[in-house]
């Protein structure tokens, strides 16, 4: 079973809970095992947001899952970035895992916005879903259903 | 069937979402149909966080929820208090319910906070669930579980 990484920043942005469980939601319907890393708050968002576990079954601590990580470990890393620490993370864990990746870049603010795809576009070759988001979830929605939809096409 | 309404307001806050359905969940399996009444901005980060609709069955506009609102139409009035507007609807469903009701008030500045409490005092009787919260759940959550179990208790 090919298994996918979804990496969790920091919770401030209240669309990331409700947008995570989607994409988990919309991986394991791709046929991937999901697992979450995030950080403690970030996971105890997810916790209250999912009690019977229906959506996300496996939840990791950020810190211990990179410990572990190395080359192989998933096929597919998705990442949310909406802080300078995300965007950190995520380049961490693109270069250790060496596999197709996509980073979900959401930010209130346009020039921060740019400033974080920038970033990325420059130490990875990810596929970047960007969006000027903060409460509504559906810019970033609509574009990652198309990016998964282009990446099941190459697969 | 006993039914329940939760009220929702706006989505600034990263815990409401993750609340809304950990508390629509815990209702359900109390024995309550539950429906949520939102403004069309918090209902959609609701649909990207329970896209199978496992938890939340039932979702109503506010303004058309509260058209056709009597007393009788709920059992059980659950609403979630962050903001001045969240207060008056609160307020506004209490006075046409006029049924068990509980107010679960959250936010980041003490003095807010505690003004929100004061103007549902002043207006109403129902349980007050408060805690200084934003991006973690878990005060809140431990606050409610609390206040359900004593409310079960009186019935």
């Amino acid at each position: 079973m090919k298994k996918a990484l979804l990496l969790l920043g920091c919770p401030e942005a209240p669309s990331q809970t409700p947008m995570a469980i989607y994409s988990a939601y919309k991986l394991t319907n791709q046929g991937y095992d999901v697992t979450v890393a995030s950080t403690p708050s970030a996971v105890k968002l997810l916790e209250v947001s999912d009690p019977q576990e229906f959506y996300v079954k496996n939840k990791v601590d950020i810190e211990s899952c990179l410990e572990n990580l190395e080359e192989g470990s998933f096929d597919l890393l998705v990442g949310f970035v909406h802080k300078d620490a995300a965007v950190s993370y995520f380049v961490t864990f693109y270069s250790i895992l060496n596999t197709t990746s996509m980073a979900l870049v959401f930010e209130r603010d346009q020039k921060l916005l740019e400033s974080y795809v920038e970033s990325i576009k420059e130490s990875t070759d990810a596929t970047i879903v960007s969006a000027r988001a903060y409460h509504n979830p559906t810019p970033l929605r609509v574009k990652f259903d198309r990016a998964l939809k282009e990446l099941e096409g190459e697969n």
